[in-house]
């Protein structure tokens, strides 16, 4: 069968990884495309020492590659929002086939561009964009194609997971660990993207939406950072038999659909509280399935070509079939116009940490203001101050309540007297 | 564009199962496939009560499933070897596309069966053979495409999971859980293909033919069971830092490739040794993507009927498609005469628990022992005996070495005056 060409747009980390990696295993990967898979272009401002692309026919206009007659497949890895989705719309109106691992643009631009693809008859594939190496778009979209999605969970940033960790085995702060990361290179300069959770809620959009089989709602996602996340903070969840990650959550219940990345409370217990470092890992619960669990490396040049490469076996297979023979964008062909659920309705359980001046009366007051809004205790713990100048701290657990009531409920015991300034409040999942 | 019917052959646990998951899920199933999957014929000797089957076109000869014109897909739930070969073989002949959960019939007849499907333009499917709901094989044969896999090791047998688990937590043994496995359902009332390997052989004898692109090589496959591993085994790993798992491990080295049941200690701190009770869990290193890891319910009606169904969407959305566009049977278009090595040419480390009557002369001896045949040990712990007519142990850590040459030291460790009886011998592996 004719050789299916690629052409690849970017050579920076992941860019280079491919060319490698289609490369080094070109003859075991045609064994599984049944055909040969060719570079056929390569498009780039400049080369990069990490691949060797001597032998290629290399542009420095990456639009030129997207209008290229010869090329079947057009792989994005430039990165960003404006100049991406004109090069990948551009290569879908000269018809061709694209891979990105571009979630920014797919969470942001996606509707859009499966719009237009969907017009040329060609696919828009993206496994590279969430969790890096996992093939965890595969898995929802076809692997659990049986089941009615219950709820996902995903550690889906390894910057913020490596921070946490280093938080928890180590004792140390929160400011220290993210130098020591922007040192070592896995946190950006600016790390706002890692850290207040916008990358994972790009990549969590993208996976409810194939879930479920609804729009992309990036701009609906709740996210909360891990920066508050204290030493203390750590040492009391482990004590309660938790473990705090920064989770991106999407539940699917009687209310709507949630879709939320804030700093987590899980039961040790799990596996997934046992992914630590720079790893990615994500749940997936189905109605026929139950849990199933997902673990790998979630960034770096190797586990992202891996993705990128798997979409290309898969339309260099079927590049010859019917647009209907592949995997709907979304997962679904049709996709239902259910709206995320503001935060303020979103049910979940809480850890609280109240500072206090007066233990005794403070656990009195704040037991009944729970106790008035219907929001039941599972566990406190009290601890004293670590030194004079410190508070007392009351620890909690509650169960399961919708976020508003429990927004009034926090208001109100920061408005005591015996207590001063702000609760620190922490989901709590228990992923079951 | 028209539906797609599925004749369903079998109505035990997985049958029930899929007849439910097919009717509960029909909309969104319709929604991901592109088009109606419709049950158009239940081939089953006796009704079951798990099902509602009412309104469908039931036989009692499964055959006329196989047969039927109407029928677009055969789904074999029946299990055994013969007539399952039979039902699968006549389907193919009648130029339906086969899904199957059934590893045994896979793994020691695939070639015949896959050879037979691809003169007739067919494929036959075998998700829910692996790891139950666990989408493994979608994983192995497409999500990675883009990797030279180097070595998978998993958990594939739920039942001797649980045993091991129960033996850990609550220092029970061997024959005791058993018991209770087989009162829970667990088990098989002749519990031998779960306990001894055999059924885990069956799924790691697939899992290496799709990672590797080499045939099916069952015969090759080295199985040793569960019953000789002792309370003292289990604590004396836990004490180790490791865990004893009942794995299928499938190596790729300069030496060839090994495929292996056996009990083995992995590191504690592995994701995958806290993977407990009946579940699965698979972990497979590619070249690309480095560890990756799966994990999921290995049985039951929902998480085999999830994979069966799954198998049954992808056939569907690719029916009219040629077949050049749906994966290969065993990943690759060629397949590599790769012979499995004996386990004689393994290299692993081991764990040795040594009875011993003597015991600063047996471990001078011991040591002498390995020594000579380039055995490093890694680790050695003395235990002082139990009771008074217990023995003292000697348990060892060793490095890396070929398994023919730990036989003969261990021949000669037994041959020592000072030892008593047999030298427990589990194989450790690190995974990494």
């Amino acid at each position: 069968m004719k050789p299916v060409k690629v052409g690849i747009c970017g050579l920076g980390t992941v860019g280079s990884g491919t060319v490698n990696v289609l490369t080094n295993n070109a003859q075991d990967i045609a064994r599984r495309a049944g055909r040969e898979i060719i570079i056929g272009q390569v498009g780039a401002r400049r080369d990069n020492p990490a691949c060797d692309t001597s032998g290629m026919d290399v542009s420095r206009d990456i639009f030129a590659v997207a209008k290229n007659p010869e090329i079947d497949i057009v792989v994005e890895l430039i990165g960003g929002y404006d100049v991406a989705r004109e090069l990948v719309l551009t290569a879908i109106e000269h018809g061709k086939h694209v891979v990105t691992a571009n979630k920014a643009l797919i969470a942001v631009h996606g509707d859009e561009i499966f719009a237009a693809a969907e017009a040329k008859g060609v696919s828009v594939m993206y496994e590279a964009g969430v969790a890096g190496g996992i093939p965890i778009i595969k898995a929802v979209r076809e692997g659990l194609a049986a089941n009615r999605i219950n709820w996902l969970a995903g550690i889906i940033n390894g910057t913020g997971n490596f921070i946490l960790t280093e938080m928890r085995d180590k004792g140390r702060d929160f400011d220290d660990v993210l130098k020591e990361a922007q040192q070592l290179g896995y946190a950006e300069a600016d790390p706002t993207f890692d850290v207040e959770g916008i990358d994972a809620a790009h990549k969590l959009t993208i996976l409810s939406s194939i879930a479920y089989g609804i729009p992309l709602q990036f701009e609906r996602c709740y996210t909360e950072g891990i920066g508050n996340i204290t030493p203390d903070d750590v040492e009391y969840a482990e004590e309660l038999g938790y473990r705090i990650k920064h989770l991106g959550v999407s539940c699917r219940s009687e209310n709507g659909i949630d879709l939320r990345v804030h700093p987590t409370m899980i039961p040790v217990a799990r596996p997934i509280a046992t992914v630590d470092g720079v790893l990615n890992a994500v749940m997936v619960n189905g109605d026929a399935v139950g849990d199933t669990l997902y673990v790998g490396a979630g960034a770096g040049a190797g586990p992202t070509a891996s993705a990128v490469v798997a979409d290309v076996v898969d339309l260099a297979r079927a590049i010859d079939a019917p647009a209907s023979a592949r995997v709907n964008h979304l997962a679904f062909n049709q996709i239902d116009d259910v709206s995320v659920l503001p935060m303020e309705e979103v049910e979940t359980a809480y850890y609280l940490r109240i500072e206090a001046l007066d233990k005794a009366g403070v656990l009195a007051n704040v037991a009944s203001i729970l106790s008035e809004r219907g929001i039941n205790i599972e566990a406190i713990i009290q601890k004293e101050p670590k030194d004079e100048d410190k508070m007392a701290q009351i620890i909690l657990l509650t169960h399961r309540i919708v976020e508003k009531t429990m927004n009034e409920a926090i208001a109100e015991i920061e408005a005591l007297a015996s207590t001063v300034g702000q609760v620190t409040r922490i989901r709590v999942e228990h992923l079951n």
